[in-house]
Formats: C-alpha cells, sequence, structure tokens
C-alpha cells in the first residue's frame, strides 16, 4: 500500500470506530464529512516519510500516529472555520462543517476528533510508543506551545510573532517529523529542527497563496490576514522578499535531516512538499533546485 | 492532604504548565478562569474515593487521573455554555467563559483543556497505567459512548434516551469509578456498574433541581431543559416519581460497589455524594439510610 492509502486507510477505521453502535447520525456523519475527502494530508504524508525514512519498523505504530495528527489537524480546521473565528463558509470546496450541519455539531466534531486521536494513539500495542506519541502530539497541539496557544495569541493585542507562528503552524509539522521518528524507534529530539523548517516554509506558501489566490483557487476564502489584520509574511517582505525566505528555509530544511537510511528520499519529498505548497506562478522561484 | 487539596493541587499543576513559558496570557487566563473556584469537584472527588478504597497504591496517579477527569468535564462546561449550546451567560455563579473572555477564546479554551487533559495523563510515569487511563478516559468523552455522543444526541430529531443518558452524564462517572480503580491497580470492568449507577443517580438530581430551583440557588440557568426541550425525568415520572427513583438507583449503587478493602467507607461517600446532590427539602425522603 502506497502512503496515501495507508494514511486513507488509518483514518477511515478511526471515523467507523467512532460511528460504531448506537451513535447520534449527524455528529457521525459530521466527523466524516469533516476528514473526508482530505486536503493534501500534508502532516500525515511527511509523518509517515520520516517514518519510512528511519526504517518503518512499526507500521501500525506510524499509521496510527499519522491519522492521530490528520484527526487533530482536521479538528483545527472545524474550529477555525466558526463564525467566532474565520467564518468561513466554504473549506476544501464544500460547505464548511457547521454551515454543512450546524454550530453544535461542528464544535462537538472538533471535541471528538481531539479525542479520538488521542484514543487511537492509546490503542497502540506498545506502551511506551503510544505514550511517546501522546506527549508529542499533546504538547504540539495544546497550551502553551501548540496550535492552541498559536489560534490563542490572534486575541492578545500584542503578539509574539515568533511564538504565534511556531504554534500556529510549526507545532504539527513538529509533531508530524518527531512522532514519524518515535514511531520507527528514533529519538524524537534530533528531528524537531526539519519539523520547524517545514512549518516555516508552509506558513509563508500558505501567506503568498493567501495574497496571490482567490477564493476558487484556494478553495476557501481568500485574503483572510487582510481582513482580520494578521500579521503576514508578503505584508512584512513583499512577494520577492517572501519567495526568496521560503527557498532559504527549504534549503535549511534538507540540510536539517538527522543521518537515517532514507535520508535521500525524505530529501526529495520534502522538496515535492515544497512543489505542492508553492504558488504555480513562483515553483521556479522558490523551490531549491536539486 | 486531604482529598479536596489534592484534586486542586494537581489542577492547579496543570494550569501553571498549561500557561508556562511565553503563553497567550487571555487564553492562559481563560483556562484558570474554566477550572478555579471549581464547583463540586464531585466526579474526582469519587475517582480519588475509590483509588482510596482500593488501597490508594499510586497516589500520583491517582491525582493526575482525577486533574485529568476534571480538565475534560471543565472543558465541556465551557463547550455547553457557548451560544450555539445552552448559551448560558453564568456558571457556578460568574460570568461563563465566553461572556468573561470570549468565544473563540472559550472554544479554544475548551480544546485546550481536553488535550492537557490527555497530556498530563501521558506524564504518568508508569507507562501501562497512564495507557490504561487514557483509553477509559478517551472513551468516556469521545464519539460514539462519551459526553460528545450525549451532547451529539440533542441534535436528533430521534433520541436514543438510555445511549443520550449514558453518554451525556453517565459516561463521566464510569470513568471516574474506572479511572480509580486503574490508579490503584485494579481491573476497571467490575467498577463500570459503581460509575453508571452513580451516573444515573447524578441525572435525577439535576433534573430535579433543574425544575425545583431558581437561577440564584442553581448558579446557573435554570429551566434549561423545557427550554430546550430535553427529556428530563421530571417531565416523565413526575418529581415524586424521580424521587423514588433516586432513592432506588442509590441503592443499587451502593449494593455494586465491589469487595475492597475501603468498601464501607465508599458506600459513606456515595451517601455522602447523594445528599450533595439532592434538593434540601427533599433530602430525608431521597437518601437511604445507613
Amino acid at each position: 500500500m502506497d502512503l496515501s492509502n495507508r494514511i486513507e486507510a488509518r483514518i477511515d477505521r478511526a471515523l467507523v470506530d467512532a460511528g460504531c453502535g448506537i451513535a447520534p447520525a449527524k455528529l457521525t456523519a459530521a466527523l466524516t464529512y469533516a476528514c473526508k475527502p482530505g486536503g493534501a494530508r500534508i502532516r500525515p504524508t511527511i509523518l509517515m516519510s520520516v517514518a519510512l525514512a528511519c526504517g518503518d519498523i512499526n507500521p501500525k505504530a506510524a499509521d496510527t500516529a499519522a491519522a492521530a495528527l490528520e484527526l487533530i489537524h482536521c479538528a483545527s480546521l472545524v474550529h477555525d472555520d466558526l463564525p467566532a473565528f474565520d467564518d468561513a463558509d466554504i473549506r476544501r470546496g464544500k460547505p464548511s462543517v457547521h454551515k454543512a450541519f450546524s454550530e453544535p455539531l461542528a464544535i462537538l466534531a472538533g471535541d471528538s476528533l481531539i479525542i479520538k486521536a488521542f484514543e487511537i494513539l492509546a490503542r497502540i500495542p506498545d506502551p511506551a510508543t503510544a505514550i511517546s506519541l501522546t506527549k508529542i502530539l499533546s504538547i504540539r497541539s495544546g497550551m502553551p506551545n501548540g496550535i492552541c496557544a498559536g489560534q490563542g495569541w490572534e486575541s492578545e493585542q500584542h503578539i509574539d510573532l515568533f511564538a504565534y507562528h511556531k504554534a500556529k503552524t510549526g507545532a504539527l509539522f513538529i509533531a508530524a517529523t518527531q512522532m514519524g521518528a518515535v514511531a520507527s524507534g528514533q529519538d524524537p529530539e534530533q528531528w524537531e529542527d526539519l519539523g520547524a523548517r517545514i512549518g516555516e516554509a508552509f506558513q509563508i506558501a500558505d501567506d503568498l497563496r493567501d495574497t496571490l489566490y482567490d477564493t476558487e483557487s484556494l478553495g476557501k476564502p481568500a485574503g483572510q490576514d487582510e481582513i482580520h489584520d494578521r500579521p503576514n509574511a508578503v505584508s512584512q517582505l513583499g512577494v520577492e522578499g517572501a519567495s526568496e525566505r521560503l527557498k532559504n528555509i527549504l534549503a535549511a530544511a534538507i540540510a536539517s535531516i538527522p543521518a537515517c537510511p532514507g535520508e535521500a528520499v525524505l530529501a526529495h519529498m520534502v522538496r515535492k512538499t515544497a512543489e505542492n505548497l508553492t504558488p504555480v506562478e513562483m515553483t521556479r522561484r522558490t523551490v531549491p533546485s536539486e
């Protein structure tokens, strides 16, 4: 099975589990709607790529870690789209969860997906691996350093920009590289840099797309940073400056890959991810050459 | 340290941890506001009482389990109070989290508390205990059998009443008795009945209070079941019938306590809990005699 099939299969199993027995039908449907069809599955793909690069010694743990990470990511999208936050009517080209179902069901769907992520990790047969993955995922999702903290910064008058970006976007990429390493029995510490750099690159690419693309191409509302007056790499550095910065960060990301059996393949994956992230008209300028 | 001090101390540690380093100040404050001062701390008190009755062989695990359970409960209250659900302006006699802070911060506070609950469980030194506690807490919080499922039933046209009550109220009481047992090295299975029965009793007592008390005495909006057209024991059985049912369930709860060193003390605790739950004017009628 290729990476993408492994990820989807494990997410599907988690969703079936969430709706088994006597479960409220609408919330069950909302969970699946929130996760399927997915977007690019960037974070779990990175996680699986790192696990593979480290030998994929425990494929079930890697699959479960990837699915748990994506469930948390999907939960954050559902909550971010709520009227109290971005008030986004569309996500991945279809109505957002609160539009398709209701606001209560969107709040509950987010909560349920977060909890399911931790439940499936706890079911990994090796307790030490399960615990290590749970620690990483909780630290990178919650407070004070995870995506909740990142969103929380948006309610502050004075934003610590470094903490904001690292928590809002970087945190789940760090979780991706570290959880991939742990699933293959490696020490997560040396994998933090790669995740942090991919996260930084992703943030800048997202800022570029938010500026350069319209709502239809994005599959979600465009120009959100300007509307919500959020700090944005393009407003700070200009399009050229932001593109240059993206290029440098990706080069640093590739340089930071720890020595492992699949180092070269992993470097290739980072380049491919960068290509997919980067607005089409800038690809030549921003993606580091092989 | 008495039970109450142990519970508060561990919750305080979790809250300090959630705001340490460079954390967004308002979200940090919202987390503490959501949890402190607490209500009756009924669920963690039951958890600790079971752990004590089973010998309290791992007090740190019991303290952490109790705090994690209460964080989840507090998170559910914060989300339940949101305009999309109960639209409650007050909770525990003070403005609800979204009123005191904002709706985004209330959503994030709930999310962060859920995640922190799983993070602190993962930090329990014994991995097998940590995993067992995580499984119980996630199953009893999420979908298809936890409090999220319970809330989810309220969006259905046809409610499975048994599944609804068991998930909405019973689930965290089952978590309480089972997690207390696991923290003291016991098999959680035989502790499910006690939790389920305490949960049923709690639901009926809550229905009675919702009918008999006004908003000021409750510290939260009264008459919510009638307003939201939710199934309620009093509307089904009348005040007398509901009181009789409460009495019978508490007797069954006490009878279901598994053999353990602290059986008698635990029976006493269940009676005390019942007294605290029961509307004052009915105490004599509803609490089983010693």
